[in-house]
């Protein structure tokens, strides 16, 4: 618990998410507890979890796991936090998880106001591809609409009679049906692929989604003596920063915001105008260096542009010592995303083609 | 709206019923309403609705319409109430209303700690074949497991956008997540029926089920613009009272409660110990008679043990006149509870049998 966070690069962000792991009781992440670690868990992205010895026990010994994640099937886009979640999805499943993604078609519904049939049609044209695009191996994937899957209602109306209206209350603020019906049909999501044999589980989030993990949680440590699931762990990236220096991306600033897939050039022109570490002059900067944890552009390269880790170390060591200016990076930055979103593309239609062939595993 | 409540033979409990009706913008029922009204219809046991008129019309004009009820398949046995919803069902159903029965396995499963598994084999053995002895068409009737509805999850979660959580919390007073999820999936199961095509539809309760009604309208009229339901219509019965005077038989006083199946034996017993309407001597007996709408004898008989008017009818003047005593009239209840208890075992076993052939309708 006392683990000093590890983010080798640096980051303005750091104080924040530390104040988070102490507030919300949680573990900090060390990447030497999981074998080969990925870009994220290297690099300080993934920075917190619960109870991840349980996980890199299973991975170790061999043993049946889980991976869940879900996909909300209103949204038109996706963002480096959905992808960032995949990445650490596809980790689990290339060391052995079971990998089971939820696509919430009745919450999108309800919250979203897309319909059923909407949502069906949207998940396979657009997010499924895209989650297999993002690293998801098809063949070893199981999905399932939330819709058709009764043994998720069933544990929804388990988890009902555990959590008080005053625990939603503290958890949600703003107590609506509506919240509480979704929050609880989620931890029957969590729980879900346990159904037929309890087993440890990971589930891959961003801390916005802590909420969910907890009372999910809280519903396994209540039913020990009955329903005996396994507890559930979770593992926490950060956010990919607004390219203005705010703590998350959001569509409610397109100009600081880069969705997935996005048009190539659009995303250069919005890297062009992103906050950077450079100095007001040339000549400061060649002196000085940038500041490398107030800017956004790097943290880009550093979450998702660049892969390898020797690569990024020489960027940073250029950078910081001013014999690279914030142009060049942000030159950098955008051959880089130039690449990443055309391949991002082709893979969302190759997979299309694949959805269309029906080779995915849909559970019902 | 101003109609008179109807009930020939008397109750003392008519004013509550006249209040509720007041209170709760009831429409006061009319037998003449419908084509050959049933015995609770004719006697002022049924004393109020919502929506009569549109049923009523499907009823006349051979439209499309349903009755809905459901089974707590936790309960060991069944109650009087239960038995006035399967007739006021039976009614409806001879007049044409495609009929559904809600087995209500998820909330029993969550209420009250009863497993689906368990739920299912407790309504097979003998829910189903109670309300099939009790008049439910077996080869008319629909019968699906809530957990295997996923319509009724689908409209559920709907509903769960359409209505507040201080409705809730006007409504139920708790607002305990239990009880809100009860409540979103009964509106699924009231409007279910309408999955495929829209129609009129009727729900016989007892008077305390109004809060899952009025929800369940509410839910209608706010989706109109979108979803179409044709608004659902409702149709109350009183209780039947305590044998010792009380509003309604509980089980929290098994002396003077009698419950279905009940051996005949004990159910005279409990009618013995009754409270009546009978004079405190015999001389004041024969001169006064009997003071029936305290009786809980003449109104078990009138309720449910006396199917002709006439008989009825003979029954009152006697008891009234003081020719017949409250011990004769008890004799003559004796009699009939014991016809009837011993003809509800009998139905119940053979549609027993029924149900294990497996010639019964289920959805799933």
């Amino acid at each position: 618990m006392a683990e000093k966070l590890i983010d080798p690069w640096g980051s303005g962000l750091l104080e924040d998410y530390e104040k988070i792991v102490k507030d919300f009781g949680l573990e900090a992440f060390n990447p030497k507890m999981f074998p080969e670690p990925n870009r994220l868990m290297r690099r300080g992205v993934v920075f917190a979890g619960r109870d991840l010895a349980r996980v890199a026990d299973a991975i170790k010994g061999r043993k049946k796991f889980y991976a869940l994640t879900g996909i909300m099937p209103s949204a038109e886009k996706i963002h480096f936090g959905t992808k960032m979640v995949i990445e650490n999805m596809a980790y689990f499943q290339k060391h052995g998880a079971k990998t089971v993604v939820a696509i919430a078609d009745l919450e999108s519904a309800a919250v979203r106001g897309v319909s059923l049939a909407e949502a069906r049609k949207r998940a396979l044209e657009f997010q499924i591809p895209a989650y297999i695009a993002l690293g998801l191996d098809p063949k070893k994937t199981l999905f399932y609409f939330q819709s058709e899957n009764r043994e998720v209602t069933r544990v929804a109306f388990e988890a009902a009679q555990k959590i008080t209206f005053n625990e939603f209350r503290s958890t949600y603020g703003s107590p609506e049906p509506s919240r509480i019906m979704s929050a609880l049909t989620q931890i029957g999501d969590i729980l879900y692929p346990q159904h037929e044999e309890r087993m440890a589980g990971i589930v891959p989030v961003g801390i916005d989604q802590e909420p969910h993990i907890r009372l999910s949680r809280d519903f396994v440590t209540r039913t020990q003596s009955t329903l005996k699931f396994t507890q559930v762990s979770s593992i926490y990236h950060k956010y990919t920063p607004s390219l203005d220096g705010g703590l998350k991306m959001s569509k409610s600033k397109p100009e600081s915001c880069i969705e997935l897939p996005e048009d190539a050039k659009t995303a250069c022109a919005k890297i062009k105008h992103a906050l950077t570490g450079g100095r007001d002059t040339l000549e400061e900067h060649r002196r000085l260096g940038a500041v490398i944890e107030k800017d956004m552009v790097f943290e880009l390269l550093k979450q998702h542009l660049v892969e390898d880790d020797r690569e990024l170390q020489e960027i940073y060591e250029e950078y910081k010592g001013g014999r690279m200016t914030s142009g060049e990076l942000k030159q950098i930055a955008c051959e880089k995303i130039t690449v990443f979103m055309n391949g991002l593309q082709e893979g969302i239609d190759d997979a299309r083609s694949l959805v269309k062939s029906k080779e995915l595993n849909f559970i019902s």
